[in-house]
């Protein structure tokens, strides 16, 4: 026992999160002990106010406090246009480029049979909704190039494509700033692949 | 604005922890949402009741949910020899290697004119009186060989010295596993200078 038990109890709470180790745990459990009581209980309202209040978004799926979420009651975002990403985090990622000015719609997942994660446990039918009913004429599919991703993207093309809207697939190759030399062989050939006439 | 606000309160609050980044500390946030609310609710309350339980041990100064702390009332423990480290966690990393079976005692930091750092600010006071008062025959300064370090070690032994009391610091070499030809010139200084006869 070289920690006393309430540290012990804390470093052991901060190891669970991601990409944290115990050294990393420990240098964190210090850290909230050496904070002044307010900012500890700041920190721990932060958690529980989070927690309780970010939920998805009925519509979109996407992780908000409001319900609609502020991507679905902003009237200047064009609701013709829904782009179709896995995670909430990509709405952030996509956000953040300033590019897209359309709606969202968070998958919660990947299809992953060996997860047992099949399109049911998917926003899929609330997707199909949204298509009919927005009278959405494209869907762009902001999906990850993996197995589970590709798998995904045949699935809804197949369902989507009856309906009659459009449907693309964001672009993969060569990130900008990398150097071609330096670039995988999969990227490479993706970028091959999606070349454009100039 | 990306994040819903009590999402970019909690990354906020992670991003003052030490090694934590932007995207780690969206990592670590959104981990809190997929979370289970009594986990959640569990990680709060550890934070606050580490926070508010752990204390410095009045004798020793270690971190401690007891006070005394568990080495002070340990009666196996030496008290003739005590060991004086900057940091309750030197502590536990001394204690990780099973070597050393005395008392310690924290000094709660290093002097350091920089940051107006004096002797004054640290619990040298106290070392004095526990050196006397337990008749403690070795003082062991298992202190970094950093500027401050030195300076506190020039200071300690200066002061205690006219006690009548030992006093050793920890050597200074090649790390165990370490390769000679990779190691740094001033630790090999170090190493050639605290050579023992074999």
């Amino acid at each position: 026992m070289y920690f006393t038990p309430p540290l012990a109890k804390l470093i052991e709470e901060f190891q669970r999160f991601p990409g944290v180790g115990p050294k990393s745990a420990q240098r964190m459990a210090f850290y909230v002990l050496g904070m002044s009581s307010e900012s500890v209980k700041g920190f721990a309202h932060a958690l529980l106010d989070a927690k309780e209040r970010v939920k998805n978004c009925s519509i979109c799926f996407h992780l908000s406090a409001e319900n609609p979420c502020e991507i679905c009651t902003n009237d200047r975002r064009d609701k013709t246009i829904m782009c179709v990403v896995a995670e909430s985090r990509d709405v952030i990622a996509l956000e953040r480029s300033r590019e897209y000015k359309g709606s969202y719609h968070v998958l919660t997942g990947l299809i992953s049979p060996l997860d047992g994660k099949g399109p049911d446990q998917l926003s899929i039918r609330e997707l199909l909704n949204r298509i009919v009913a927005d009278g959405v004429t494209e869907a762009i599919l902001a999906i990850n190039p993996t197995i589970e991703g590709d798998v995904t993207v045949l699935y809804l093309t197949r369902i989507i494509k009856p309906l009659g809207c459009k449907i693309s697939r964001i672009a993969f190759g060569l990130p900008v700033g990398a150097d071609l030399e330096y670039a995988d062989d999969v990227t490479l050939a993706r970028a091959m692949e999606g070349r454009r006439e100039i």
